[in-house]
């Protein structure tokens, strides 16, 4: 008995998705075929939709839905915000992270990943280039940008990115203040049960 | 920052595979919003191919693509397969694992699931009244099922629907030979890490 074609090319393309491996996609493609007619024509639906109606916004990746063509999401139209005030995040899940507490009200850059000692082919893939000319244009069209916050998790792929990001900007150049974020316990750790990195950042970081 | 309707539906309905939750729903969408176009079309249709060309088999309820717009599937076409047994299986994937023994030679049955103790309604979504018709029908038309194999996993839910179907089958009234799969330690298992309902199972298997 052999898989037929069209459920074969769904676990391969399934097996693509970080995370899912064969097994699963297999296990998904069953499930699916089980589920009636309409949940089912939902699920490519649903796909198109979110695959057609979502844009990336140009200045900072955002993804988002343009109700009049425009370019800019939501946050890099808003007057009401910093726009001289750019926080680099790894991913969109960290963006909405930072814009639940409320309290920052610049705009974002979002890089799409991280680099890898491993991995050279990533750095490519990043939207760093887009950065450097963004800084470059603010300053060009007289509104500068004024500070750069890279707020990338403190793991050694964060760290790497963040070293790399910080020369190639301070290579630009230009007056322009970067920014990490604070390190230290977190909310609620303990302090007999840190690591030592995480202590000796808190003792510096004392304030 | 609100999220776009479209990425907001998309983890909606990705959320309802089981083993996906939320957080993977969001992973997946992000991720799939940062693919070339071509990798986004293929998703959507992937799916729509998978889900119009696959049709569900009218006797074994294994999913297969009809070339000829024929309602049972390749096993249950085959007149080399022996149509008086059938082995019912909770899933498709157990089906394939006993075909890829090539060890046997009958026909098939998904249940699409097993039985649960908590969940009462889970039973009413099941094979179970298709396998009682088939096996009905088998009589009347005076080719009767010789042999059902309960090829169940020895686990609570599946010895529950095992126990559930042979009373069921049986309630037919009709001259059937009822068998399990055979139970013990697994290949390459050890006796001194065996549990003891492992090792019961595998002295009253003895041959």
């Amino acid at each position: 008995m052999e898989i037929s074609r069209p459920i074969k090319n769904f676990i391969t393309l399934f097996s693509k998705i970080p995370g899912i491996g064969p097994r699963q996609a297999t296990r998904i493609v069953f499930w699916l075929l089980h589920q009636p007619k309409d949940i089912q024509t939902e699920f490519s639906k649903t796909i198109e939709n979110a695959t057609t109606k979502i844009k990336l916004c140009a200045d900072c990746f955002f993804p988002f839905e343009p109700k009049n063509n425009e370019s800019l999401c939501e946050i890099c139209r808003n007057q009401q915000r910093e726009h001289s005030i750019i926080c680099v995040v790894e991913k969109e899940t960290d963006l909405l992270s930072i814009e639940k507490t409320n309290k920052y009200k610049g705009v974002y850059h979002i890089l799409g990943g991280l680099m890898s000692e491993i991995d050279e082919k990533k750095k490519q893939e990043l939207n760093i280039k887009p950065l450097l000319l963004r800084i470059k244009k603010s300053f060009q069209e007289k509104k500068p940008i004024k500070e750069i916050i890279l707020a990338l998790s403190p793991t050694s792929e964060g760290n790497l990115t963040t070293y790399y990001l910080e020369k190639a900007i301070k290579n630009l150049g230009l007056n322009i203040k970067i920014t990490k974020l604070g390190r230290g316990l977190p909310h609620g750790g303990e302090v007999e049960f840190a690591d030592s990195e995480t202590l000796i950042n808190a003792l510096e970081g004392r304030k």
